[in-house]
């Protein structure tokens, strides 16, 4: 491929006007004041609500159904079950294990039975309890090692003799043969729980069909496109008589990135009764629905050499995947093969495995797949350094992989900035001043990571763009961005709309962005793994170039000048070498308008796809990648046990920073909600499989007051590929908050806490199987290290 | 210019698929179920409703206006006068000689002094009973020809010592020379008076101004893009920073084709509270406004041989314009360059001025400008050939002039079907059998006319497209149209649909179509003078060309075959030589989309500027002409002087009929329209300057049970340049109808009706006049002429 001026405006301009400053977000002041219009503010004429009827039982066959006595309340227009939307479906194609309602079988408690739309919730919540529904129960899996070893009954039929949903087993290097001839070797185990997502707008969709017969989706999604294929799909409907429209979003963070049993039901119960029909899901639907973080059982063996650098790393992992597959397909693939970074090591294997177990379906959550083995490792870094003697920033910057390089399992890492990320935690906590040297009870830790900036394959098989925009510029001095990407609250838009004001010079708030609506906006493939500045970003400088191309060469035609004299900026189209020739943008569009015809362009993405020396012709997961690095100060309580966090300090490589203001929030809300998974909430169901506490009261998400002191750095490594040099900020700076908490954990008080989250309980009993050990044990860390080595 | 393919689809498949059958209406169902959405229909949040204030005098000084009574009354958010919009506009930009709220001078009876803002309706009508004004008294003017004689006080103080509003005098060959020495010369004066249009819908309009500072506007309105410009120079807003909106419109026929002060004022409420402000007229305040037909004095006088080809026209026309100019710089040009075809005569003179009146003003209605002069010569048409003994259908085949020539006036007529549309209504009325042969009472009168197909020029001076489309084309098997053009309900949106349909091989259901809403869609002029199926439709068929373009390629490519074999069909893309290669248009977008990138484009339209012997360069008013021919039957009781009409018949060449139940249906309208105003509406005012009857009780217009049986018959001459060789269809079937009317009352009952409308009392008075003349006169109709000519 042909190197392309991505990194920034043309010459003899070298500075950007937009980029890089930090304005406003475009839907801030409509957010601000109220305006903004989220899916349950729709209110259609004639519109039904609809309820659904969730199972009560975590494992059991439907025997029967009987929904006759509801129908037969007043007030209910329509009450349908699994016989109504028989179509399998899954986010990813090749899994396609769910159904909008249980058609013979329900797999946790929660699992969707039947909806109802009726002229209010009220009366649909009746119609629910007057659905009879004989079920016949079967055992139900919490265990997920006993779903790995019991084989009957299965949860998915389709899975023959086992309930496993995935498995993956990939080596690169002679793991083994490093081991055996490593100075140091350090095992352990890890147990990451289960979290969810906490967006604060619950599940909401609306359904209408108009008379025309176009059925119209309104959704609380981050994926517009899936969930338009899956409806295409269970609906058995022509793609082009739907479409789907995304209002403004609360919150997603991964929780709506599956189609979702609420979106097919509104629009089959909207087909049925030929009303608008809206369903909003309470709270506790939320925590049934989840699709959180997975739960992982992690075994880690890393082997080193005596000053430190890594040889080998083993990992086996068994995931927990609830009840359906969800993204898990991806899940289990990315629990090993995105942690090759921001380390050089020569050989490495995973072994995943996800099982099927009868609970809320598990999917991706803000560092999908990435953030539990990212804990195990990290801390188990720690380990290394602290058996060897060795600074925990000085190992990282020791076994540092560098840029433009090429991981052990074949991803293609082209710029870095990880050095400068651990430079900075280092220096902004006074490291070397208080590391190892603060009063007991307090310490330090320190972790890095690396994650992607979208995926290489988009999860349906197409030579298609993953990302598409369109612009339309007329005489009044507008331009529109028609943008597929979903707004998530992570500024899309905002974003797209800064590009294309950089490229034609204008006033960012000249730059109008209509987005996530399949009738108006070309296809971008959704709001996950981190793609969308990345894709979306290039796909708008893409067609902003070839619009300002045409301003360029009309404003030159008539000012009889060579285009490379013409340049777009702030608002206005300037002679380079002739000060008095300054024309409007309105008036440069005018001139395009007159010159080519009513303006409008397209811009698309693809990952590029490199042969070579590349493993199988590919580069990897991703085009680029984010890295970050954390250095975590934690306080322990050893008479509660309680933990507590004053201060974090992350440094984050987002390449570009296109808004400063938005990189940060986005660092910001990884830390904070890093630190809450590790500390606070547990996403978990009791011993019959019902949820322990779904409430916002009982799932205990941390306020402003509970979240620490934040000091955020901007890396700007400069991507070669990504838009002016952007990648990812979302959810890299996630990962690392964990591994440095528990690092800095044990600094203040000694202890290892390999188990998530990090309660008071389990705080205490390390403490005092410390103090047993440290009366037993003979030696110190380094000695029990070399002994472990001998018994491998 | 290169000859264009624009006749129909390429070689070898000659037949179309969408286009010339009755598809359904792409509104049809939804106006049918009541979904479709209108302007008064839009409810916001915390919405204000807003009303006027209006004069109570036809022709005022404002002394002093003190609205502090009517701010002091709760609910009242706000009140405005002319001073907060004291920028005066017009929809000619030569012309802007109003403003939205009077500043200094009140010019009728309801001209727009002030507007409140309140909770409800029913506070701001209180209101505006406590805003006091003091008026000084003016002399009003009502007579047309007191204004253009008296030039004190001039209703416009811009205007120097006198009222005329505008005049043009061309001259083109030797008229009075011709008169000289023809065997015949027919003078005669006539009275057209004036009329509205009556939509069902009154005015209203919506603003809101965002969290962001961007003002929406939604309006009903057939001028968006006139709007916007209005409303940026008014309200003195960056007009990119304006967002026009016409949302579904309840009919218009040109009586929402200026920038209207409700428009200005609900945006100015908006601005000042910050809160939506929806203004909606009530039917009074509608007909107040009204800018519908001139009111026109004309003189005639035709000189013809005595075999009947006609030498020369010379017309003389006072237009009574009311009280602002609207587009009335227009309505006097159309008074005289329209009436050159479709008869071919050497010289033609006409002398047309247009004076204020102190009444509501007048503007564009349905056949702006032409429709007087057409009745006022076809009338005369019928006089002559009564006179030289000729049959009314044979004088106009003889003086017919044909097709790709040029009228007297330098108008370029390419297409021409008016012989054939003479031929259609002859046959239809058997009219050789019927004519002059029924018994006395009732009649046959034909008449013809000739209309544009949109103006070559643009209201105002520019270079840029007169219409612009933009596609959106996706994988789903979608495409999208983003038209610039108001739907007014002549079916812009389907025609664009049809012709999408038709380029692209698609079912029309496939193609969505998004309009007039000036964020998303390119700009276009507007719905007036019969513009859009002509220039929209040409710009839909660039776009759609383009992105077929792309289609054909993907697909030969995939097939590996030239381009030329593949053929886009019936939702299918074929292989014209291999009947087994098939695919989906969805699977051809997809393979486009993989191989261009996201799939756009944009098509526009500019008339042709054509050098030559054309005079000035130009080639007239416009790129292509209708022509229609009329045969009515009346009923005259002689007794009571009540005029019936049982049928018309009505031929119209509309070039190629996209959709021939919407062509049929513009027919029907116009005939309808047509005979309405003959017989029954009248837009006056009485001695005071008060709207004689501002209600649909007192304004009286046809039910259906008073519409005559209506026989169409579409006549497709296919013009050279129309897409795919349409035409106009919308106004062109209104002007021969009266003209036709009056000519079937002569054959009735030998009476010449010269003043509109023809009321049971003028009958009787011209039945009276006919007598007493029968009883005086000497000599047949041929020597009163042949005495005319000798006194000339």
């Amino acid at each position: 491929m042909a190197a392309r001026d991505i990194h920034g405006p043309e010459a003899p301009w070298k500075e950007f006007q937009v980029v890089g400053k930090s304005h406003r977000k475009i839907d801030g002041m409509a957010k601000a004041t109220g305006e903004a219009v989220y899916a349950d503010d729709i209110q259609l004429p004639g519109m039904l609500h609809a309820k659904t009827l969730r199972s009560p039982h975590a494992h059991a066959k439907i025997v029967s159904i009987d929904t006759s006595r509801a129908l037969a309340l007043k007030g209910v227009h329509a009450v349908i079950t699994g016989a109504d939307l028989p179509i399998k479906y899954g986010v990813i194609p090749w899994t396609p294990d769910e159904t909008a309602l249980a058609t013979d079988r329900v797999r946790f408690i929660g699992d969707e039975v039947a909806a109802v739309a009726a002229i209010d919730e009220d009366t649909a919540n009746a119609a629910l309890e007057l659905i009879d529904v004989e079920y016949e129960v079967l055992h139900a899996y919490f265990d997920p090692r006993e779903a790995l070893e019991r084989s009957e009954p299965t949860i998915h039929e389709s899975r023959k003799n086992n309930n496993v949903s995935k498995h993956v087993e990939l080596e690169f290097g002679d793991v083994d043969g490093a081991a055996e001839t490593a100075d140091l070797v350090v095992k352990g185990e890890y147990q990451f729980h289960g979290s969810t997502h906490g967006a604060i707008e619950p599940h909401c969709a609306v359904a209408k069909v108009s008379p025309e017969g176009v059925l119209t989706l309104w959704s609380a999604t981050q994926i517009s496109h899936y969930v338009h294929r899956a409806l295409a799909r269970v609906l058995e409907w022509e793609p082009q008589k739907i479409r789907v429209i995304q209002p403004c979003i609360g919150g997603a963070f991964g929780g709506k990135s599956d189609p979702f049993s609420l979106e097919f039901c509104v629009a089959k119960l909207a087909e049925i009764t030929g009303r608008p029909v809206k369903m909003l899901w309470t709270r506790e639907e939320v925590f049934y629905a989840h699709r959180g973080r997975h739960p992982m059982q992690l075994a880690y063996r890393t082997s080193a050499t005596k000053d430190g650098k890594i040889t080998g790393v083993d990992a086996k992992i068994l995931i927990d995947g609830g009840s359906y597959s969800s993204f898990g397909l991806v899940t289990t693939y990315y629990s090993g093969q995105l942690l090759t970074g921001p380390y050089d090591f020569p050989s490495y294997r995973f072994n995943s495995t996800r099982v099927f177990t009868n609970k809320p379906p598990c999917g991706p959550k803000r560092g999908h797949g990435s953030v539990q083995p990212r804990f195990a490792f990290e801390c188990q870094l720690d380990e290394v350094a602290e058996q060897l003697g060795i600074d925990p920033i000085e190992i990282r910057r020791k076994n540092f992989h560098g840029e433009h390089t090429q991981t052990v399992n074949g991803q293609r890492i082209t710029s870095s900035g990880y050095m400068e990320c651990l430079d900075k935690v280092e220096r902004g906590s006074a490291w070397r001043e208080r590391h190892r040297q603060l009063p007991t009870g307090q310490g330090l830790g320190v972790a890095g990571s690396m994650y992607i900036s979208g995926t290489n394959y988009p999860i349906y098989p197409n030579e298609m763009p993953q990302a598409g925009i369109q612009l339309k510029a007329d005489r009044s001095g507008l331009v529109t961005v028609f943008s597929g990407a979903n707004d998530i609250g992570q500024g899309s838009n905002s974003v797209v709309r800064y590009i294309v004001a950089e490229e034609l010079g204008m006033d960012p708030t000249d730059v109008r962005v209509l987005a996530a609506d399949s009738d108006l906006c070309p296809v971008d493939l959704g709001a996950y793994s981190s793609r969308v500045t990345f894709m979306v970003g290039n796909a708008a400088v893409d067609a902003a170039r070839k619009l300002r191309a045409k301003l360029v060469a009309a404003v030159a035609e008539h000012w009889e000048v060579e285009e490379k004299r013409v340049r777009l900026i702030m608002g206005r189209a300037i002679d380079l070498e002739d000060t008095e020739k300054v024309l409007s943008t309105r008036e440069a569009i005018q001139l395009a308008e007159a010159k080519f015809d009513t303006l409008g362009s397209t811009g698309a993405y693809n990952t590029p796809t490199l042969g070579g020396d590349y493993r199988g012709g590919t580069i990897g997961a991703s085009p680029a990648y984010s890295f970050t690095a954390h250095i975590v100060e934690a306080h322990v309580d050893e008479e509660t046990g309680r933990i507590t966090v004053p201060k974090v300090w992350c440094a984050h490589d987002c390449g570009r920073a296109l808004n400063p203001r938005l990189v940060a929030g986005q660092i910001e809300g990884s830390v904070y909600m890093g630190i809450a998974e590790a500390l606070m909430e547990d996403h978990k169901v009791n011993r019959f499989g019902l949820h322990s506490g779904p409430s916002l009261l009982d799932y205990r998400m941390p306020t402003a007051i509970d979240t620490p002191d934040i000091e955020t750095y901007i890396v700007e490594s400069v991507d070669p590929e990504g838009p002016y040099g952007a990648k990812e900020a979302g959810e890299g700076p996630l990962h690392s908050a964990i591994p440095a908490l528990a690092n800095a954990i044990h600094d203040a008080v000694g202890i290892r806490l390999r188990e998530l989250p990090f309660t008071p309980a389990k705080v205490l009993a390390a403490l005092a199987e410390k103090r047993m050990s440290e009366g037993a044990a003979a030696g110190g860390a380094a000695a029990k290290a070399m002994a472990k080595k001998e018994t491998h």
